[in-house]
């Protein structure tokens, strides 16, 4: 049995005490890829952002807002785990200066600086032992493969599941699966379940199983 | 019967196509106050912006993303209803640019530029007539009763709720209902749905009623 942190959802960087900037991420791939790890007999650690989605009964949930939380979480939670789905879309932009209170309208232009959330799966990357596994997802507008690409070798991830704006808050998806040399491992759609499901079949089939079998060769 | 519009939930202002500004408003108030106006024998029609809630069955519902589509929604809805619940929390702020592509990080401080969204419940409040009421909500971290008091008057609004930033998506909350004086009219906690019975029945008893009975006396 493995033991899989999954990262899930957006999450929030705070103006004031009302108003964040944030993304639409829903949860449904976080949860349903948490499902597929249960019913292939492993254990689903997710760490997730606030959403609405009912993750698995059998997962273990560990609810965050923020991108430094959810990287505080995932640092502390990844260490025993064999892989990680990081299927989250964390808020990449925080407010320089958080307003204690509502800002209140002048009628003018207002200027907000924002600084960069650090990158949470970078962080894991690097510190990622050989028998672990990572594998991240990037929603790409434009040039999707060649992004995709720079981020997956940014994050030292195994592969990088690439998908477009499109399906934020649907069902159904369709993702390209790339590993480190950009090679097109698969090409998968459907339900976010069964795209889910087939996603943790590939996994388990090429980068986790020679780590579960001792083999360590990658 | 009368017909009462409600605005509902957040609205949502685009950065690029993924992040947006937005508020933790889940539309629970907003569905609270549709069901105590159908179970009044009443008919509401709901303009809502992205939510997970389940507004009432018998509720017509409009969906919208934006406080702009909100706005233009609202307007057109408005001639034909005897009064607005306004418990929407409409996005203030909206970026001056948006870029049609995903951000890609830099690494270095961005600045970005703010404008304010046109005020929804001010410009339904301009064309009230004279058999119309409007009850907007008012959401304050300081001063509330003074804040309040001003955006009454600015919406030219009949009455104003007053909450804090606690009651965000919470099944519970306490609020205060004040008049175009100042006067506070009541003061009412508990579950939303709760708060939203006692507020209509308010609203019934001495907003709406002279209006139905034909008196007109406001």
């Amino acid at each position: 049995m493995a033991r899989i942190l999954i990262t899930s959802g957006p999450t929030r960087q705070y103006l004031d005490p009302v108003r964040y900037l944030t993304n639409g991420s829903s949860g449904r791939m976080g949860a349903a890829l948490a499902l597929a790890v249960l019913e292939a007999g492993h254990e689903a650690v997710v760490v997730s952002g606030p959403v609405e989605v009912d993750y698995p009964l059998g997962a273990e949930v560990v609810s965050v807002v923020t991108t430094e939380e959810m990287l505080e979480a995932a640092r502390d939670l990844f260490p025993p785990c064999d892989g990680l789905l990081g299927v989250a879309a964390p808020c990449d932009y925080c407010p320089v200066v958080f307003q204690p209170n509502k800002m209140a309208k002048t009628g003018s232009v207002q200027s907000l600086e924002l600084t960069e959330t650090p990158d949470i799966l970078a962080t894991i990357g690097a510190m990622k032992a050989d028998r672990q596994w990572m594998v991240s997802f990037a929603l790409e507008t434009e040039d999707g493969r060649a992004r995709a690409l720079k981020k997956l070798h940014r994050k030292n991830a195994d592969w990088i599941v690439l998908n477009g704006p499109e399906v934020i808050c649907e069902s159904s998806t369709q993702v390209e699966v790339l590993d480190r040399s950009g090679t097109v491992l698969a090409e998968l759609s459907g339900t976010k379940r069964e795209v889910a499901r087939s996603l943790f079949e590939l996994i388990e089939a090429n980068l986790a199983r020679p780590i579960l079998d001792g083999v360590g060769q990658r």
